[in-house]
Order: structure tokens, then sequence, then C-alpha cells
């Protein structure tokens, strides 16, 4: 068999490989989307989210072990930062993911959320569909929690969950734009510590005020790895979650955002490389030598480069 | 006189209002930046980043300090996170740059990293140009040291500082692919705390290692706040670095590189205007639907809607 059949198969070492491929987005894993794309669609896709120092690492460990006693398979992305200076803490804390390492109902992918465009990477997008080919019942995205990909994840996966912690982020950080609409489901993590009642009351408050702006206000539960409690309601609340989008029919909404989030990833990326080899060309050196001399703004430089070449609308 | 007037003369509710359609990326500021873009290129450009924790912000405060009292005037755009998630210490941090709110020598603005690239905005550099305009001696920009934009600030500015902190970096982050051609000054900060000598020698040790990634080995500058040393020695290397650029022809290359950065941003976000309403046209919707249905990949959805309409090169 091929590389691709190896792959949708379950085989680890070609799942592997072909995870290699997607992330670095040759010829073959164009190939090989096309070819699993139809298969994909079944898995059940989580995104886990949340600030850095909540958890989110030993949340996942916890989740994955929790449906792996309901003989659920899992495959984890954890996305790491493209950042060339970021901390280094995040990689030791998915060494505890290594519980999991001898199970093969369990695939671990770490992958880096690097790419010109910021934000999680189209190929992120691309691991999932390799996954959900693969048959894995679930598939899981932990991010770091910095950087705009903690938004971004809304548009990869049907449910988002949001790790909190005790004194993290109860009163202004919740508050910032975008993360209220972000989340499927609140986790207050480490609830084990002084605190974590007051954190779970804050942000059912501020989610009550805040119902307007959602279909269905989110669930917010406290959860503690040391103690062992609350994953399983966590389980019960993303269940909970699917079934309200499909009985509410909001999973067509959701899907068809799904949809245009990856092909307008896959627009951007294919303009990008077209962008760098127009910059490159020896015609783009007058405009750019007259940008150095302040005769022409960066701006109108790039109209001139662009003019009638580009996509019309 | 009018707005960008106003703001070129140094009028402070100007350049605030200004710098805000900038950010905006308004007509009135694609207007503004053709009238002011031939005023630029007198400013000296510094960009600070580094890992958070590392105290960036006291630093960039003792820096213009030291610019003050050698009577330079300073415009700080201090960067925050388009994270909706991320922590909410990097702006009490900044309150610290109060100490020269009452200074008409200094302008501090704090600028949101959003933008659909993700990175430094395009409009970063707008609000370089309008202060490098505004006739400010030293233009700083203080990154908060995660994601992309760390390594983007290259393209921004004359000379990067790089920031660590004792017991911070000294081993793995420090090479973690990028950083070490990212900094032209290395400083250890926090120098009066244990371990900073280590970590100086550990750079040193590091980057003599690296010196053929360079053309010119980055000085390594131990700084303490508290003790209120190094920081004489830093403003000495900034100067030295700006001698070398200019003594050697560097400089050249580096504007290039400036502008094609920034011609390269533009042309992105020109792009980008348009690929939304490509995707928004109701021609797209039977695309999009193909792909919901898993009857075409994402990938080939993208090069279907764009076909015969972008850039050729």
């Amino acid at each position: 068999m091929g590389l691709i059949e190896d792959a949708v198969s379950g085989n680890v070492r070609a799942l592997a490989q072909l995870a290699t491929h997607i992330e670095n987005d040759d010829p073959l894993s164009h190939e090989a989307i096309d070819q699993i794309y139809p298969l994909t669609g079944n898995a059940r896709t989580i995104g886990i989210t949340g600030p850095p120092g909540v958890g989110k690492s030993s949340f996942a460990n916890q989740l994955v072990r929790a449906l792996r006693s309901a003989d659920q398979t899992c495959a984890v992305i954890a996305v790491d930062p493209s950042s060339a200076l970021s901390g280094g803490a995040m990689l030791g804390d998915r060494i505890r993911m290594l519980e999991h390492h001898s199970d093969p109902g369990v695939f671990v992918r770490s992958t880096a959320s690097r790419g010109r465009t910021g934000g999680l990477a189209p190929s992120t997008a691309g691991l999932i569909h390799l996954f959900d080919a693969a048959g894995f019942d679930f598939v899981i995205v932990e991010t770091v929690g910095v950087g705009q990909e903690d938004v971004d994840i809304v548009g990869y996966v049907e449910s988002v969950v949001l790790v909190q912690a005790p004194g993290f982020g109860d009163t202004i950080q919740t508050l910032k734009a975008g993360v209220l609409e972000v989340a499927d489901i609140f986790v207050v993590n480490k609830a084990d510590l002084p605190g974590a009642q007051v954190t779970v009351k804050a942000l059912r408050g501020l989610l009550s005020l805040a119902i307007g702006q959602y279909d269905r206000l989110p669930p917010v539960i406290a959860v503690s790895a040391t103690e062992r409690t609350g994953i399983e309601d966590v389980v019960r609340a993303v269940d909970d979650h699917r079934n309200w989008l499909r009985s509410t029919g909001v999973i067509l909404r959701r899907r068809d955002k799904l949809a245009v989030n990856e092909i307008t990833g896959q627009m951007r990326r294919l303009v990008d490389d077209r962008i760098e080899r127009l910059v490159g060309q020896d015609s783009a050196q007058v405009v750019i030598e007259q940008v150095v001399s302040r005769r022409l703004s960066p701006r109108r430089a790039a109209e001139k480069l662009i003019a009638g070449s580009l996509p019309q609308a």
C-alpha cells in the first residue's frame, strides 16, 4: 500500500510521515488531502484554548483519559508557538501526554503554528482532516494560548473549550474583545485551589450579562486534575453542545464557516506565494528603490506592483 | 492647519488622532502617509523584544531616560498582543512609562498587533513613519515577546535589542530557530539578580559559536534598573551598530529589506480585502457547498475561486 492508504488505515508511522508532508504544504500533501477529504467529516473536533499557565495540557490529558475509558480513540494536535522567543515550557507540559504513548488509540502530534499569515496555520486544518480520515473518534486541537490562534481555533473545530484557572482572567482578561464569542464551554481548571468557586461564579455572571451575544449560554465547569473531579461533566457538556448544534441546525452554519475559513486560508496561501514572486522580480526593483528613496509610499508601491493582476471582486 | 500638518509639527493631540487613523487603515491615513512619507527616514529606529517577564518595559523606560538626558526626543510604540486571551500584565508594565508623561519630548503610543495577517500589523510601520515625520529623534518599538511579531520586528527597525534576564533563555530558548538572526544587541536585564553573569557568558558563548550567521557579532550587555548600570553601554552599542551599518554599507541592504517587507505587507493587505470579497460573492456559494459536502477539497476550491484573477508572476 502507498503512504496515503497506510495513513488512512491508521498506521502510526505513515500518519506521522503524512503529517510532516501536510505541515510542509508540499505537492504530495495536496494530493493526499484531495484523496482523503471525501473520507472526512466523521470525527468530532474539540479545540482547547486559554491563557498560558492554566493547565491546558493536563486538562487535555484528562479529557483524553476520560474519552479512552469510554472507548473513544483520540488524536491530539498540540500547536506550538511559531515564535522564536516565547517560553520553552509548553513542550515540557506536553510531555505529560506521554501517559498515553503506548496506547494505540491515542495519537499525539506537536505542530508549529508558523506560517507567514500568522495565527493557526492552514496546515492545522489539514492535520485535522488526516486524523479524521484515519478514523479517530475525536480530534483535539490544543493551542498555547497566545496570539491570534486562540481566536482562530473557532474556525477549525466543532466545539471550543476555553480553560481558565482560579485567579486567572476572572476580571479584565475575560472581558477582552473576542474571547466571549470564542468559547462553547468554559472550564475552570485547578478547582482544588482556593478561589475556584469565585472564578466559576464570576464567569457565570459575566456570561449571563453577555447572553445577547450567544445562541446558547456556555456552561462553566470546575475541573480538578488532582481530585479527579469535573472531567465527566466536560465530556457531557461536549456531547450536549454537539446535540444542540445538530438539533437547532446551527451545525450547518458552523460547517459553512469552517469551509469558508479554510478556503480563505488556502487562498491567502496561494496569493502569498505569488506576492513573494512578484516582489522578487527584477522589474520590482525600480519600485522598491522609489520607496527606499522616499519618492513613493509603500502602499502606492504595493498598488503599482499588483495593479491589474489581482483577484477582482 | 489640517490634522496632518498639525501632527507633523508635533501637536500631541493631532499625533494621537492620526495614529488612530493609521491603525484603522482608513482612506485619510493613506493620504496622510503619502504626504508625510517624503519627510521620513531621519529618525533612528530601535526595536525591543524578548520573552515575557524579562522586564522589557522597564528597560525601555530606562533607555528613554538615558536618551532624554542626552536631549534626544523619543516616540515609543508599545505593541500589545492581539490575542483575546493572553495576560493583562503587559499594560500594567507599561504604566511605568508614565514617568515620562509630562515630558513633551516623549510620546508613548500603545497599539494592537491585530490584523488578519498576524505578526506585527502593517500599521506599525505607518506609526513609525508618523513619528519619524514628526521629528522625533528616536522611534522605539517594543513588542510583547510572543508570536511572530518578535521575528517580524527586524523588518521594521534599524537596530533590534533582544532583552533576556538571568535564568531566562540561556539554554534552549535562545537556540530556537530565528532568534539568533533577529538581534543586533543582546541585553541581560535584571543584572543585579544572581546568575546574570552566567547568562551573559552563556549568550556570548552561544553567539561566538554562531558567528558564521552574522555580519557582526552582537554585543551582550548586562543592565540593572535598580542599580542603574549598563544603560549607557546600550546607548553606545546602538550608536556603534548604527555607525557599523553606515560604514560597511550594510544599511543599504537593510533599508531595501525594510521597504520590501513593508511593500509586501501592503500587498497582502490589499489582496486580503479582495479575497474576503471574492469568498463573500454569491457565486462562491456553490464552491463552498461542495467543500462542506466533501466533494471538493478546500485547496481546490481556493484554486477555483481565484483562477485567472490573481497576480501572475
